[in-house]
Order: C-alpha cells, then sequence, then structure tokens
C-alpha cells in the first residue's frame, strides 16, 4: 500500500492556460440581460465595470486561454497546490474509499479565492487602472482582492457586510495589513447605501447590498472598476487552474476519482475543481460524479428558481438566468459567511440543468461536527465553507464503507479556518443552531422574481 | 536569471534522522543541576516529566537520532516545509541579495512547533502516557501539543497565560477543536497558582507561572507528564529537520547562505534553522553567520546574563546555565507573545558563549513595519514573533546594499500571522508603543540569580 500523503507538482508544472468550460457545452448559456432593456448585454455594457480582456474572457467559447507570465509568477508563491490524500480520515471511517482533498488553504489570503484576484487585478492593472472596488462577506474576497492590489499597484476599497466587519475585526485586518480600505456596508458613500440606512440605520447588510454599493462606485467613477469574487464566467475559469492541476497530481497518484465535491455559495471553488473533470467527460471522456453542496439555510441549487434574476438587492447588475432564491431573499445568519448568497453561479447553474452535475444540502452543525472529526485527523481545520465539502466527502465514504465499495473521492478543502475560529467556539459552546430559512420570505422572493419576456 | 520562487522537496526527502549538535560541540554543555541539591541531574531525576526516551535524548552526544516512522507519517501532512526565494521583497528592497525563507506556517497549527509537539506526543504515547500537560503563552505551542494528542489518543492540558488566554481566545478555539483541555494561567488547580492568586487575584500570568503549574501537575499525578515546547536539547534536536531539508533546498537552488537567521524566545526555531549549519562549521566547514533576533524589550541574549537560573517562577524546574534576565523578571506587555520568556535555551546560550553566533534585539513597531512590507510583496502575514527575523532579513539585505554585495540571505518565517491580526490593528491604529523593559526590576532580578558553587 502507499503510503505517500501529498501529491505535489513542482512549478514548472503550474499550468499555462485556463480551461473554459464554455467550449465544450452542448447547450449554451443563456445570455445575460441589461437591466434596463432586458435585452442581451453586448461587451459594452460591461466596459464601466471591467476592463475589456475580462469582458472577452466573460463571453469567450474559446478552449483555452493562457495565462500571462505576470500572473503565472505571483502564483508561484503558493502554487500548484498540495492534493493530499487523506490516509488518517480514512481511518477513522473506517473505510475502504480513498479520500484526497485538493488544500487551496495555502495561498496568502488562506483560500481559492486569489486565483482569481490576482489575474482580476492584473488585467485592470494593465488597462492602466488604479482603483478597485469590490464587496465581502466573511472576508476571504476581500482580503484576496487587497493582496492582489498591493502586489499591483492598485487601490482596492472593499465593502463588508456590515455583520461581519463587526464579529470578525481580524480579516479586515488582514484587509488593511495589504493596504486596502474596508468600509461596513451599508454605508453613506453611496445612494444604495443610503437608501437601506434611510429604512433601517441599524441595518446588518447582505452580499447584495455590498455588490450593490460597489458597483455604484465603479459605475459612477471614471477612474475605477468593479471585481466579483464569484459568480462569473471568466472568474469560475480562472478557478479552473485547481482541478488543471489536480488531473496532473491523480496521474502521479495513479488514481482517478470517481467522485468530484465541492462547497457551493457563487459556486467557484466548485467550479474550479470539477470543470475540468466535466469538460473531459463533455469531450467523450468518463462520466463521473460531480457534487456540489450547499447549506440548507441557503440553498439556491436545491431549492432555488432556475430564473432570470438580479445579482444584487438595488438591481443595478445585469440579469443572469441561475438558481436564485430572489435577490430580496434574505438567508438567516450562519457562519459559512461565503455561501451566505441568493443565487448560483449562471455557469453552475446551467450544468445543474443539463444533469451533469448534482446537487446537495447541509445544515451547519453537521458540517462543523465533520469539519471536527477532520482536524483531528488530518490536522487542518477547515474554514465554515469548506466543512461543507469535509461533510458530503464523509458521506460518501460512508457510503462506500455500507457498500464494500473502493471508490476515490476528491473534495476542494477551499480554505483553513483561522479567521474562523469564533464560529468553532460557538459550535463547542452549544451556541451554534440549524436556522432554517423562512418558507414565506423565501415564496415572497421567488414571487418577485423580475418578468422577463421569453 | 532563475525566476524559480519554491523549492519543494518530495516528501521522500523527508529527513530520516535528526542532528544533534552535542555531538559537536568543542566545549560541553554544562550540565542541568538539581533545584534541592544543587548537584547535576541524573535521567532518573528527570523521569517523573518526561518518558526515558525523551530523557535519553535530552542527555545524548549521538550525531544522528533516528526519526520513527509513524512521526514522519504525520509530518508528511505538511512536510517537508518549502524554502521560498523572496523575489519581490528583493525587488522592493532594491538589494542585490539574495533572500530566502524557509515557511513554518504551512504546518495546521500555522507554526514551527508540531516539529516537537509530535514526536514528543508519540514518545509518550508508545511510553503508555494518556495524559500531558503543558504551558503557553500566546496559544503556538498550546496549539501544536493539542494536534498532536488528538493524533495519538493523548488528553492534553495547557495552562494558558491568563492575558493571553483572555485576549487570544481564537488560539483556545483551536486547541479545543483539536480536543485539549485550556486553563487560565495562574490557576486554582495548582499550589503554585493558589499561591499567586492569594498575592494578586487579577495576576495577568506569565509563561514562568505557567510553567510551574504545569510542571506541578505532572510531577505530583503519576500518570501525567509534562511536555515543552523550546529551550530543551530534545526539543531543538526536533527542529533541526528544519535546517537538514534547507541544506537539501539550498543544493536545489544552486546557492548557499551567507547569513542564516532566526528570532530566539526559546530559541527552538532559530535552533531548527541554525544548528545543522553549525554543525557542517564545526566539523570544518565553512563559516557562515547565523544571526539570533530577540525583541529588545526582553533581551535575554544581548542583556541577560550567563547563568545558572531556574526555568520557572515557582523554582520547581532544573537549574540550567543559560543567558537569563532572571525568573522573576516580567517583560512588558508586547505582541510576540512567544518571545516573551526570561530565559534562552542552554545550547545556544553556550554557542553564544563560544563565539558561533550573533545576537541582535529589535524593538516591536519595527518588526511590524518589516513584516508589512514582507505581506504586501510576499503575501505571507508573518506572525510576530517571525516578523523579528524578517526585520533583520531586511537590515541585512538593506547593508548589502549598501555594500554592493549579493549575500545570500536566509530566515525562518516560523509562523503565519493570521491568529495575531488583533496585533496589527494595534499597529495600523497607532496603539503600539516600543516599550522597554524596566531597568530596576531586571537589576533587581539578576541579583536574585540563584548562587551556585562553582
Amino acid at each position: 500500500m502507499s503510503t505517500q500523503t501529498k501529491f505535489l507538482l513542482d512549478e514548472s508544472k503550474l499550468p499555462r492556460r485556463w480551461y473554459n468550460i464554455a467550449a465544450d457545452l452542448p447547450v449554451p448559456l443563456a445570455p445575460p440581460l441589461h437591466p434596463g432593456t432586458l435585452q442581451p448585454l453586448g461587451p459594452d455594457d460591461l466596459a464601466p465595470l471591467f476592463p475589456m480582456e475580462l469582458i472577452l474572457q466573460e463571453v469567450s467559447t474559446e478552449r483555452e486561454i493562457e495565462i500571462p507570465e505576470p500572473i503565472r509568477e505571483v502564483f508561484r508563491l503558493w502554487r500548484p497546490s498540495p492534493l493530499v490524500r487523506a490516509h488518517r480520515l480514512e481511518k477513522a471511517l473506517g473505510t475502504p474509499a480513498k479520500i484526497y482533498y485538493k488544500y487551496e488553504g495555502v495561498s496568502p489570503a488562506g483560500s481559492h479565492k486569489p486565483n482569481t484576484a490576482i489575474p482580476q487585478a492584473w488585467y485592470n492593472a494593465q488597462a492602466g487602472i488604479r482603483k478597485l472596488t469590490t464587496e465581502t462577506g466573511a472576508g476571504q474576497w476581500g482580503s484576496s482582492l487587497a493582496f492582489a492590489g498591493a502586489l499591483f499597484g492598485i487601490d482596492v476599497t472593499v465593502f463588508q457586510v456590515r455583520v461581519s466587519y463587526d464579529q470578525k475585526p481580524y480579516r479586515r485586518a488582514l484587509m488593511e495589513t495589504y493596504g486596502a480600505k474596508c468600509i461596513a456596508s451599508p454605508s453613506n458613500l453611496t445612494a444604495s447605501g443610503r437608501a437601506i440606512l434611510e429604512k433601517d440605520p441599524n441595518h446588518p447588510g447582505s452580499l447584495g447590498i455590498a455588490i450593490s454599493e460597489a458597483v455604484e462606485v465603479a459605475a459612477t467613477n471614471d477612474d475605477t472598476k468593479y471585481s466579483l469574487g464569484s459568480v462569473l464566467n471568466h472568474v469560475l475559469m480562472h478557478q479552473s487552474i485547481i482541478g488543471l492541476e489536480a488531473m496532473l497530481q491523480f496521474e502521479m497518484a495513479g488514481d482517478d476519482p470517481d467522485v468530484i465535491i465541492g462547497c457551493t455559495g457563487g459556486g467557484s471553488n466548485f467550479a474550479g475543481l470539477a470543470f475540468p473533470f466535466i469538460g473531459q467527460q463533455l469531450r467523450g471522456g468518463r462520466k463521473r460524479r460531480i457534487v456540489a453542496v450547499e447549506p440548507s439555510a441557503c440553498p439556491s441549487l436545491t431549492r432555488g428558481k432556475f430564473a432570470y434574476d438580479f445579482g444584487d438587492t438595488a438591481h443595478l447588475t445585469p440579469l443572469t438566468k441561475m438558481h436564485t432564491l430572489g435577490s430580496t431573499f434574505t438567508p438567516p445568519g450562519f457562519h459559512a459567511g461565503g455561501l451566505r448568497y441568493h443565487g448560483m453561479a449562471p455557469m453552475v447553474s446551467h450544468l445543474k440543468e443539463l444533469g451533469l452535475i448534482e446537487a446537495t444540502a447541509y445544515p451547519q452543525t453537521a458540517c462543523f461536527e465533520a469539519g471536527v472529526l477532520f482536524a483531528r485527523s488530518e490536522g487542518i481545520v477547515p474554514a465554515p465553507e469548506a466543512n461543507h465539502a469535509v461533510k458530503s466527502a464523509i458521506v460518501e465514504a460512508l457510503r462506500c464503507k455500507a457498500e464494500g465499495r473502493s471508490e476515490v473521492i476528491v473534495f476542494n478543502l477551499s480554505g483553513h479556518g483561522h479567521f474562523d475560529m469564533s464560529a468553532y467556539s460557538s459550535y463547542f459552546g452549544g451556541q451554534l443552531v440549524d436556522q432554517g430559512y423562512d418558507e414565506k420570505e423565501l415564496a415572497m422572493a421567488l414571487a418577485g422574481l423580475p418578468s422577463v419576456p421569453a
């Protein structure tokens, strides 16, 4: 039996091209619509928000897009990330399954988010942009863009959901260490923020509101662009480096995954690991099980409607066809802040509709229980978001045990939990409960979806 | 010019033996003395605290000691750790020097401490021990032993300095995630703790007091042993894996370090990187500059006395000959909690007396400034302790710039700062000052050193 634990790629093996799943789709993605005209968007409509290179990536159907060398140079600080065989977790579960995890917590910001923050900052810098705005929930994305901004001389302003801003000062300190400015959202700096504060001066904020504020600042300032950490096609494509590396690493390991698992909020870490494997299948390769895992309290893929909807609360963004709980839906407070979003990436939603992926949902206490078992066997304390993937991997491994099957399972361990220890404290203190969402509110939010002519 | 950034060793290259510098010393270490009789200690005197295998390692003069396979198996979760060329920092400084760092923050606990926690827990488990006590300041050591305990089925009780226990709840949460029990020190559980609390119920605690409590529990309970995270010979030897890996990695890089730098509190991360290189020199190899960096506010190597002293406040530990500020010395509060110790490892002190290493000290704000520059160029936010090594590396690199010399500098980046972001917040908020120690208190503490017959 091989006792090898880590499968490391030399940095000479760092992928040279991203994989774009749009090239292999059997049915093309529904086009995004202009929020005013409800007509399909053209590249120019996005120009106030993004530099042209990223807009072209967003609509590209080229299978491979070259990763510019200055971006690869930064990636070499931590990439290729390790693929690790979870020998000790397998033993703890007594499963005949082989469990692997791709560990993205080795990045300086502690998650997969720099995989797209670095290219986004670089393409903006190339276009002469010196100011970027963005939003963040728990802060994984905001700190990643702050890091990227520091490397390429870009001023980054982050609108952070107020409840996280108040409760998680350490991610904010991380953003400030990288030189970014962090503002509690809703804020008085934007019309969208002021409109919310007028109704409720103590509004806790939401990702949808923070997006509105960041988009508004970029749209109304010529020298400022906007950056999004998930959901968009080009963001998911940047993350494909995860799965491309994993393929090379599985060759080293002499294994091939039967089940591929990722947690889904906006969908980017899941897509990053899964899309290159799905692409193989679409080009005539092997069919594998691909499992998206979401929180029961914010179940866009498993309980949302596949429909056109806005990405933000103030309805400043284009409409995209996706699984959505409605842009007015406010999920209950739970600790996986990165998964508290009403929508799902259009590309992930599309693949779900095509039957190419499965989706499942778990409540947070079950996910923390899985994360603690993982920490006590493998050492790494996962981020609350990643605990959803850990939970699903354990469920699959126990199924293998019951069925006596030695399947190969891989999941994306998208980040470590060192900034989320207060959530673990709450879990151990028994203060963490599985609060469901409000069924009435969901029904109302879904009833309020914009009507779009067919 | 090589653009290679990371020098990674395959896990097949994980060292099979620790390096024991005692084998190469030109003058042997002064023996530890029994606290009661002031006579040299025998192995049996330590038996209430440590398992025999570790005691034998403590006094061994064998050059190489085999690393048991079950320990190497755990190390493979994160080791070999990367050696990284800091291209971006070099560029930011405009230095012709080459700067490398050995990054120990990749361990599950985020620092170098598991390098000794894992073997200590394993040797205890082999000896049938199921309970360990220890002390911790900021919590790097406590969380590492908690992690090790989880892997080998050992109950770990950590006495944490009260001021850290109150101010840094997240490291405590990490210990609890690994299943350890964490107690604020001074506590009511021990005679040493009660004696302190009687005088001052609000005593903030100190490492010296926490050591007394942990040692007392182990000494008075047959089923419990004690574990120390630094200072002792066997601890420093366990850390030699850092330098042994670095040597292989410098061969890959085609470079050879001229200056080797580590921060020093108890001395273990410094020793881990430096001792294998010093050993080469002692066996007739090349002489290199070896620099120990300590905080100006707790300068045992640069301002302490080389004398026999106790390791703890209640004088339960053996006396060792070391650089000490006196066991009653209380350093002012500063953020590098891991460096707030009155003494220095006897082996590091001995090498200093022999002229084999240099020592220097920096105030904390200068170290934070260096850490922020490092984060904004290399991405990783260093722990406040490691910032002292970063500062020294920058000073050396700027000296190279002034002298037009292209020296090769390596420092030990002993841990990341993700649990220390409140310290960075204080730094940015201007609340962080360079508080010197009290000269009178130091003089008194030194005057109170135990008198030992020559």
